[in-house]
């Protein structure tokens, strides 16, 4: 079962993740954690590797939810959006499914949150869609 | 099933975020993203939360073989370790089960990544419970 939502879009890296930011913000998300793990695998390990982004996505009502109900559930947020290079040359966002990552905490009465993240997360993925081939 | 490893430690919030951050170091963990729920639901929401830290541990070589293997797998990375304040006032210290978060991708080849995280992390909760109650 795929983990993941995802597009993948024609155009420059860099665009595609600043896009990226603005579609989450339209949802309410605000990217409380931006790894670029191209520079990190570069100054770590001296690794090439392709561009690539992990921007950890919280939306503060929906997350103070969540934690309300369950206390642990910080070691599975935020909820990550990634952006990297495909190896056609165009890039590709993929959002985490919440309902399978809340689904790792097995409590029936996350589903809601879950389930707001999620139709959120299509939305921020069909903005992406629509907007990122100008 | 617990989808954490964790600890209670009695002792000072921020002391005790200091240690795990030093016992992560010791196990070759960076931490790569560092979020204080605390101050986020204040700044954002202006609500009162517990003290709460989510700390992103990455170790780069595990992870490049991770992403290596599995291209989509930053959705699930970094491997979170939490802080928080406990009810009854001392402090929990809680790592993600790297097992159950990468078994969400479903890669039998990603299991040894996983098992070497998580007896890492099980000697970083080791290491704070020996340090903790200095």
């Amino acid at each position: 079962m795929p983990y993941t939502l995802h597009e993948k879009i024609d155009g420059d890296f860099d665009a595609v993740v600043e896009l990226t930011i603005n579609s989450l913000e339209k949802e309410g998300f605000g990217v409380l954690c931006d790894i670029d793990v191209q520079k990190t695998l570069k100054e770590k390990l001296d690794e090439d590797f392709r561009n690539y982004r992990i921007l950890g996505a919280c939306n503060p009502q929906l997350a103070h939810r969540a934690l309300e109900e369950e206390i642990e559930l910080g070691a599975l947020l935020p909820c990550n959006v990634i952006v990297y290079e495909t190896d056609d040359g165009s890039v590709t966002v993929s959002a985490v499914d919440p309902e399978q990552l809340v689904g790792v905490a097995d409590n029936s009465k996350l589903d809601s949150v879950a389930n707001e993240v999620q139709k959120r997360f299509e939305r921020v993925l069909s903005d992406i869609e629509t907007n990122g081939g100008e």
